[in-house]
């Protein structure tokens, strides 16, 4: 059972709980409560073992491919956090005997997870257990635990099976060969391991340090080896009121860090430099490391990023520390060659796969909070250009055509072919995404254009902007197809972000973003020939700008773009979604799990009727109101109105994205409290009561997202045709709201209350911003009256 | 806990129960209880799961190499075993609730196993639970489950999930490609994988009966599927004294079954026929399936094998027929393509691979029984000169050098080169079996000998034999080390069946055993030219046998031969074994685990002193004994006695080989009741009340051992220079003793008292033994008093 307001004093609203234990849901904390610092990623599964696990430690960017006919993603590591605890002989599980005063919390300020019980064995014996955890970010490398036992009434034998696990899989799937295993002086242990096909060394060393009463304890543990696994096997016996401490430090290193670096590549210098770094640190103990570590949180996370919500509803401040946490420790801050999974590194769910997700629903955030990471996540996406411009001429295209699943930058499209069971034919369903949910190259173009107007970072544009912009742009024109009865360019045979419905013509979403692609390549060409010839010149050799430019302006002016209704100004979502079959709903709006219409239709069914996974036009208009195309009449504010009225009730939000656009939508079309509700529903996704909805990982864009309904929704701030906007609209339940943005270099504090906005920069240099219909000039700070 | 005499009626002495469970120790009862019938061997574990359980399903032959620095090992098959049941939303599991009247029970008789027990949930609710399983001897590719849940107080909502995981590993390491999962007609389930590296297709097929009160009910499960599972979720609702039975029925079958037969192979014919299969069995239901497979038991299996013992001791009853059970179902009797594992089917121990197990203690045992399994067995030997023949070329020697292990006779060599841990190094021990026992290639040339002295089954000499014998004798020949001061051939650098004793130098086993191989090739070849010119000649041509026949003379008898010391009459084990180290060794030999020596040395530590394994030099007497080397003063009666008391004391037993051979040897020498001992303990590797000792699988030589002493040892069985001695000694604890041998095309009732050996015979013609020293014309029937 999950509780939300456990934290006092300092870390009142920083506190994650779960006060009850059951074996049945463990998935829920092992993802919502995980660790991590974007080097790794660690879900929280307990020390002891149970049926339902599942224990995953991942390194990003370790991409493998464990077999042939499958696709890559990250291998789960060695195991290093279970640890089989006897007592008296028997093994240690909370399913038997008697648990007391449970608690397992994790603390989003210090970024530490602990644990802690009374607990009566079945012959009666009663101990207190005492765990803790963290995924270091002051040394991306290493993690540390430390569990304390006491013994509350008897004597009593503790034994300690504690080392690394190597016959971890991917539900399954074997990445890794089996390594070489070895014990210095029996304490320090030490995995080298190899991926099978990515080849990518992976180094894990690890070590104990015991205490009993406080006081450092002699000890000789048995080592042991069984196949892909080496341990240590420690034993006590514990006097009433002795309490054992057993600290274990770990480090992992990977053959990719070095790779990153000049130096030429030595395995074995790997070897010893990680074993090095963990004999350094390990004698620094736990309480040490873990001061250096959450440090870090307070200089580089939370003294930057943190919103302070002061609402009825304290979950709301709960809520977005969470996401800011997650967000930081999903992200690969550290290393371009990195982008963020769909369940960031908080379960095998997606493979570690990055989506349309980063650029749309998390990108934003670092964009405006810490631009040099947002940089980081787009030159990830420009090092994937050649995957990108290979996919397009494997499909008969020009340009760079995005993998809708990406992974290593060099790997291209990893999209899976099949899912999920048929329940109609019993066997698995296709997936189409890889090779016709195109709109991702066009969602990274407009992540390039956002980027740029938020940061002014021309350099980004010079060395890699242009390019992916152009590229896509040329992917779009080589993409489009003459329609002779239309008398107009076209895009047949896709999926848009309503995966509902596949193979459809004209899906709104991707007509107006490859139009946007299009039009933003023109300008972007304009502006270079005007400004840059000597770059637009070097560009132009390999990438026949000027002839493709030609080509964009024939082309976009002739692509067909879906009109609203002349009647209900509903933009259609593709050539016949309007024309389905409509049937009741209720049924499926109003379940706790996802996806259950797949229990009575299977997608062949489902592409028939006027039903929608998530935001789909809505999204378009969400996006390109943002940029120079806001003033489209075709995309104006009651054609939003009119396509939310409509699409709402047919929408199942059956993905993660879409609640949040809507909770956007919603308080953009002023349906206030429609809005909070959504932003709630969306902030209940993983960290809400319901106990078995992030199995397979945390919801990262669902993360974002809470992120984007507060400051984009509530806040107002919104980029708007290279404008900064701030128009507040909070909830009734908010009193005021505290946050930080990065605008175009400057820094600025903004406090909303209902009926003021408050925004301070950390430069006198001044800037312009929009609230309401009016143009502030901004010089230091400035103070807005709301109605 | 485990108990013995829980059988009662037509079942005394024929039932394995445990009466108490534990989830601290599954391995025991999954190992013992495994079920089986040579084509495939299926672990006992149970429905639900446990966190310490070793869910093992293998078919024999399926080999497979799961990455390249890894051997080829027997891969573990999807499972279909693990039902996850849930009690009113709860999982079930013994570890918590109350578990009331709880008994498992293997019944050998019928080779079926079952479950059964009360159980009161943690709600209160009282259920009562009974499984059945088999794995069938009338159709080798079925196996069938029966679970029946009753409520015995409240109305509780049961589910069940089943279906097929193909998330199984080898302890980690992955041999099978995702493959495809398909469900037909919301019912049958299909899983159709191949091996990464053999590329065996193995296709599953599983399905599904319920019945609620005994009437059949409409179920309309949820189908699912995940990463390499496919399942259906059934849901009831049981109301008092209702009676749910869910009857699963399986099928397996591969492309090597295929390979067996003269069609081409065809996959889809594979996945049609296999599926037809199921169809056709799964409407006769569990209880007519069962009924036909223990009609087989009766009439293949305990018609010919029982031993009946009338014994104060009941125990040792049941354990010759639970040798006799394991012998059947380890045994792949329908494929000559395939050999024994040491462990069987029972365990992922030793891989699946065949060592000199199956010809020294599993062997003889099929030569007295079932002649046809035994030339299968020695078939499968000869597929494997190939290899063996390769290995003595990639060795520098001539002939046939056989692998220590061999798993598809093609393999040749596939011993691993890294084990357990080196305590003093900290890295995994090297393993030199592989390239440095050299014995079983003179092991399976006295095999050869015996099977044909016993069945005079010319056909296999001709077709195979022979070709065996002389190819051993020519790596043998190739072998032999000139040593000029002893003026001898000698042979260095081996390890002998001692295992704790590596590099040595003129092991006794070792020497005498080349001896005879040579000896046996001469013989053979002089035999040949005598009366089968025409098959030497035709032999002679590709093997060069008569230059080899020469040098087989040459040097056989210019051979080192170990002499018994002159003084002790001791035959020294090796070149330095009497002059090692000599320590107390009663911590070791006092042990409740086997191995315990390494927590304190090394392997190279334990190389220096005189502690030995297992019998090494008294195997040699034993074998030798039975063979035209009988007569031999080195071997005398008078050496086995000397020997037997100096090594003994110095044996830990660590090997489960080594007890047997000692009985049967204290047996010889007129120990009598430590003989009895010895046997005791040997019967209780496995099927004793120690809990851990057969984690890994069951003790195939072991096993094989228990039906050896009882015959060989107390029943004074043996092939003496091709003449049948039949020399009872029984124990004073056995009345008598009742069983079957053939021997020479008769098959021989033969019945043992203190006092009487009684023959008959199942024809009238007549033929010789030897019983004390006098030799016995026996004709139909006979009986001889004993002293």
């Amino acid at each position: 059972m999950m509780e939300y307001n456990q934290g006092t004093g300092e870390f009142e609203n920083w506190i994650v709980s779960e006060t009850g234990f059951s074996s049945d849901y463990l998935g829920k904390c092992e993802a919502i409560m995980s660790l991590g610092n974007g080097y790794m990623g660690m879900r929280s599964a307990t020390e002891e073992p149970y049926i339902k696990e599942q224990r995953n430690w991942f390194v990003n960017g370790t991409f493998n491919k464990a077999q042939v006919n499958e696709v890559t993603e990250l291998p789960n590591l060695a195991d290093i956090t279970r640890i089989d605890i006897r007592v008296d002989g028997e093994r240690f599980s909370l399913e038997y005997g008697k648990t007391e005063e449970y608690v397992r919390q994790l603390n989003l300020k210090t970024a530490e997870l602990s644990r802690s019980f009374e607990w009566i064995s079945p012959k009666g014996k009663k101990l207190r257990f005492h765990f803790k955890r963290f995924v270091s970010l002051s040394n991306l490398h290493l993690t540390a635990s430390k569990i304390e036992v006491e013994s509350l009434s008897h004597q009593v034998a503790v034994s300690l099976d504690s080392g690394i696990n190597a016959q971890m899989t991917n539900s399954g799937s074997q990445h890794f060969m089996e390594g070489e295993r070895r014990v210095f002086d029996k304490q320090l242990i030490q995995l080298v391991q190899t991926t099978n096909e990515s080849q990518v060394d992976v180094v894990i060393n690890t070590t104990h340090d015991v205490k009993v009463n406080g006081e450092e304890v002699e000890v000789d543990p048995d080592m042991d080896m069984e196949r892909r696994k080496v341990w240590l096997s420690y034993e006590f016996v514990l006097q009433p009121n002795d309490r054992l401490e057993v600290e274990k430090v770990t480090t992992v290193h990977t053959s990719r860090d070095w790779d990153a670096m000049e130096a030429e590549y030595d395995l074995q210098q790997l070897r010893e430099s990680s074993l090095g770094n963990l004999k350094l640190h390990a004698l620094q103990g736990y309480d040490s490391l873990f001061e250096a570590h959450q440090q870090v949180w307070k200089q580089q996370v939370w003294d930057v990023y943190d919103i302070q919500i002061d609402s009825n509803n304290s979950y709301d401040q709960l809520a977005l520390r969470f996401a800011l946490y997650h967000l930081t420790i999903m992200t690969p801050a550290h290393d371009v060659r990195m982008g963020i999974g769909a369940k960031g590194l908080s379960g095998e769910g997606y493979k570690g796969h990055s989506f349309w997700d980063t650029e749309v629903f998390i990108l934003p955030f670092f964009i405006f909070s810490n631009p040099a990471v947002a940089k980081s996540l787009l030159t990830y996406r420009y090092l994937g250009l050649a995957g990108a411009r290979a996919k397009a001429r494997e499909n008969g295209y020009s340009g760079a055509m995005y993998p809708w699943e990406m992974a290593w930058p060099t790997d291209g499209e990893v999209t899976p072919i099949w899912g999920d069971i048929d329940i109609v034919t019993g066997e698995q369903s296709r997936i189409w995404s890889g090779a016709i949910e195109q709109h991702i190259s066009a969602d990274i173009a407009f992540a390039v254009y956002q980027y740029t107007e938020v940061t002014k970072d021309e350099g980004f544009l010079d060395k890699y902007g242009y390019e992916m912009v152009f590229d896509t742009a040329k992917f779009w024109a080589s993409r489009l197809e003459w329609n002779e009865q239309r008398g107009l360019f076209e895009i047949t045979d896709v999926i848009g972000p309503d995966e509902y419905k596949e193979h459809v013509n004209n899906n709104a979403f991707t007509n107006y973003m490859a139009y946007f692609n299009l039009k933003l390549a023109m300008r972007y060409y304009e502006k270079l020939a005007k400004h840059k010839p000597e770059l637009l010149g070097k560009l132009d050799v390999p990438m026949g700008l000027s002839t493709a430019y030609q080509e964009w302006q024939e082309k976009a002016e002739k692509l067909f773009l879906p009109e609203p209704g002349e009647k209900d100004g509903v933009i259609p979502q593709d050539d016949t979604y309007l024309q389905l079959e409509e049937i009741d709903l209720t049924k499926y709006k109003n379940q706790e799990r996802v996806r259950t219409i797949y229990r009575d239709y299977n997608s062949g069914q489902i592409n028939l009727l006027q039903v929608t996974k998530q935001a789909d036009a809505l999204i378009l208009l969400y996006l390109l109101e943002q940029t120079f195309l806001r003033d489209d009449p075709r995309i104006s504010a009651d054609v939003k109105k009119a396509s939310f009225h409509y699409y709402e009730p047919k929408t199942l939000h059956d993905s993660s994205l879409s609640l949040v656009t809507h909770a956007i939508l919603a308080n953009d079309i002023g349906e206030y409290s429609l809005a909070y509700s959504l932003f709630q529903k969306s902030a209940e996704i993983d960290l809400g009561p319901q106990m078995d909805t992030s199995d397979e990982g945390i919801h990262a864009a669902s993360i974002g997202g809470i992120w984007k309904a507060a400051v984009f929704g509530f806040a107002g701030i919104r980029l708007i045709d290279g404008r900064l906007r701030i128009d507040p609209k909070l909830p009734k339940q908010w009193h005021r709201m505290k946050f930080h943005i990065k605008w175009q270099g400057h820094s600025l504090a903004i406090v909303i209350t209902p009926t003021m906005l408050s925004v301070k920069a950390d430069s006198e240099k001044s800037f312009e911003f929009e609230a309401g219909a009016t143009i502030h000039k901004c010089k230091g700070s400035i103070e807005v009256p709301l109605s």
